[in-house]
């Protein structure tokens, strides 16, 4: 019960946390970047940051999490699975509109794509998302992928998992960091230097410290063993590893 | 047998990973940035990524792993505790005074400090780290700490212990990506622009990859159950809770 209560307390913060973090960097691009539009413009820039912290972080992080709540525990997990899918889905196509944002942007710009480290890092998040996706739909989904199939891939995508939200979360900081350095230049036009920390400088960084937080109770949720669905929990399969009909 | 000898394989991994993120730093800054120095001028500020980089990635996450070694399995842990406490203790050592080397280089040419979102990212897991140095020492380190208050340290000590790793991650990738941009600005007096991937972004990109190898790694053996210290393993410790002498 203790355990329940502190679960559901860890899964508000984890809603809240991921709520500000939408809140915070749309209205940065909205108020301080000038807004949105899908013209090749700085504006449009502004959806990679909005979905890429929507897509790879928020949702990508919601989705994760979904067995760990107890409403989810019933006999029939098929449904879970499909909505575990679908928001994971809707996560990638988030990020993948949020890549082709700045693609747009640079070839409008013809600046190179891909080039820093906060591209590798990002693209490589991505990349592994849409691996995992995949790999994970042909493995837990599909009726016709054997047991022992699923046993094997199961600590695999439970690892990368969480690597690829820690991956994605290190991409976003690098990229608010580089943003804020590129256009808080106190260049005398109005601007003010990052270094005096003005009010959007204050903001980006406070959007990567929500970030940091929603990501800390993220992996807290996922990684606390009582909080697992009960079939999952090790000291549970150690007793029937061979009747367990469905061990992922 | 086999879950050994995948251990090995993922720990020499993770040693030659960290051996070449430290050679690919120190190379860096030694073949790139003009070489070391503690004078209050770049020469002192390359200190920084060596002295983070070495401390904070490779020496803390070398640290974590110790006791997923099967060698410290005896029946003594006190020598291994104290093993992890000492390089626990060198890589918080290291990380502090690579923080001396950026403070005084901002102090020297009067920049301010703490102001990007790079530097706030990397003092939280500096602080965090020192306090959980602090707080594991008192509780599990001193022979008056309750076992009821290990008990109760040891998931959040677990579980800070691998936040403060991809916070660490975030934080350099963010610090690397931010150095390649300022230095390399294609002003025309021999430097290139970081777009056009000079053999020093490809260095320094390739030190990102590097590290975040190295952390994809360290969290893979620390989130094996079947590689933990078998007093750890959540079925080991459902048949004797009670008798358990020392659940840490």
């Amino acid at each position: 019960m203790r355990s329940i209560v502190s679960f559901y307390i860890c899964y508000l913060l984890c809603l809240g946390l991921g709520l500000a973090c939408v809140v915070c960097v749309s209205y940065w691009n909205h108020r301080w970047r000038g807004g949105f539009a899908w013209d090749g413009t700085a504006l449009q820039f502004n959806w990679h940051p909005v979905l890429m912290v929507t897509g790879l972080i928020v949702l990508y992080g919601n989705g994760a999490v979904l067995y760990r709540v107890p409403l989810t525990w019933g006999q029939n997990k098929l449904p879970w699975k499909l909505l575990h899918a679908t928001l994971m889905l809707l996560a990638l196509v988030l990020s993948i509109v949020g890549l082709c944002a700045v693609f747009d942007f640079h070839n409008a710009k013809n600046t190179p794509n891909l080039y820093s480290l906060h591209s590798w890092i990002g693209i490589a998040a991505t990349a592994l998302f849409a691996i995992q996706w995949v790999v994970g739909m042909a493995g837990f989904l599909l009726p016709c992928s054997p047991i022992s199939l699923r046993k094997l891939l199961k600590p695999v995508h439970v690892w990368l998992g969480g690597s690829i939200l820690w991956l994605s979360i290190a991409a976003c900081i690098s990229g608010i960091n580089e943003k804020l350095f590129f256009v808080l230049k106190g260049n005398g036009n109005g601007t003010q230097s990052y270094a005096n920390l003005p009010a959007e400088a204050v903001l980006g960084n406070s959007l990567g410290v929500l970030i940091v937080a929603f990501g800390l109770v993220v992996l807290k949720i996922l990684s606390t063993l009582n909080w697992q669905r009960p079939e999952s929990r090790p000291e549970d399969m150690a007793y029937a590893p061979l009747l367990q009909e469905e061990n992922e």
